[in-house]
């Protein structure tokens, strides 16, 4: 068990190391996969188990959330739209940072706005960036209010809460949708498997 | 060749990937290798030959320097005061994220004050964070000056430049020192990759 390379036989193609290199040498290609809808619609959930699925099976994949975000690199940020703007884009630099090296960055955010999302696709190059609708309707989200933040923002002590009192501007083509009112979390991740495997993300 | 894991029998601890998990999957520990010198010192060129040599021996690592950093996750910051910490407190947070995914994220920035060089140190778990003085004399670096930067920087045409009309403040305890005035790219390297092993880095 080991992700050490056998690499008597690498011949590099430059000084430094590419992409393609990378690709070879680990054997994936690499991606940010962008979970993006509601709180509660089990972005986190399926980040985290698409990780653990991905490293299980010889890939290396991290998760970026609010946990290791929002108390480290985005510290300085609060909640006005340009903090939140700032946010995304910052998430998305580093999710290209992380695709750069090989690994599949998986992030978990709402990320409600659509020209904020576009503008992290627009940073990476061709197929480098995987948007995943996590699409689970509201009163499902709202149901199952995890956090306690529905009840919150619905007795107004949560200004501009998405899906409340802030739009969600559902993706307008993302790579994959995940009805996660309607299947499991297994069966999330084993259809986030399928498409990166027949896209060829999983080999080199 | 492949860093695919061999991992039929991987059983992970609990619901998340833990450091441990992963390197014991990834056959190493990870992290931060913070090069700080002189413009010209070698900061960069040990940089990438420390990459390069990590992955030739099955190893993962990623470069942050200002390619990869000042065009996309700082291109919104300057070079005041402010903007300069701001800059590495940035970087030093994601070489942390980088870490925490269990690579070596190897940085090349000037980094010229300790108090910055201090804040990153200490946002970095115990062993996680490894300083690593570039050593080169300044009028080794000058002769050098392979941007020309010295060149303008005599005449007045940038201000605040290390070594010449700002101040580098060296580490008080890196732990390496690389004198490479003294000794080539190659003996750096192996000088830095005989530490990670001597370490325990570069096994699990």
């Amino acid at each position: 068990m080991s992700t050490q390379t056998k690499a008597t036989n690498i011949v590099w193609h430059q000084g430094t190391v590419t992409r393609a290199d990378r690709a070879r040498v680990m054997g994936q290609k690499g991606a940010t996969i962008w979970l993006t809808g509601l709180s509660g619609s089990g972005k986190s959930t399926v980040a985290v188990a698409l990780e653990q699925a991905l490293l299980e099976r010889g890939h290396l994949a991290y998760v970026l959330d609010g946990d290791n975000i929002r108390h480290g690199l985005n510290k300085d940020l609060g909640f006005s739209p340009a903090d939140r703007t700032e946010n995304i884009r910052r998430i998305g630099e580093v999710a290209k940072l992380f695709t750069g090296a090989g690994l599949f960055a998986i992030t978990a955010f709402i990320s409600p706005y659509r020209a904020d999302r576009d503008l992290v696709r627009g940073v990476h190059a061709q197929g480098d960036f995987v948007e995943v609708y996590v699409a689970a309707a509201l009163d499902v989200c709202e149901s199952r209010d995890v956090k306690g933040l529905y009840k919150k923002a619905r007795a107004g002590q949560i200004p501009e809460f998405t899906g409340i009192s802030a739009p969600y501007e559902e993706p307008a083509a993302p790579e994959v949708v995940l009805h996660t009112d309607q299947e499991s979390v297994e069966q999330s991740v084993a259809r986030l498997l399928g498409w990166l495997e027949a896209q060829g993300y999983l080999g080199t």
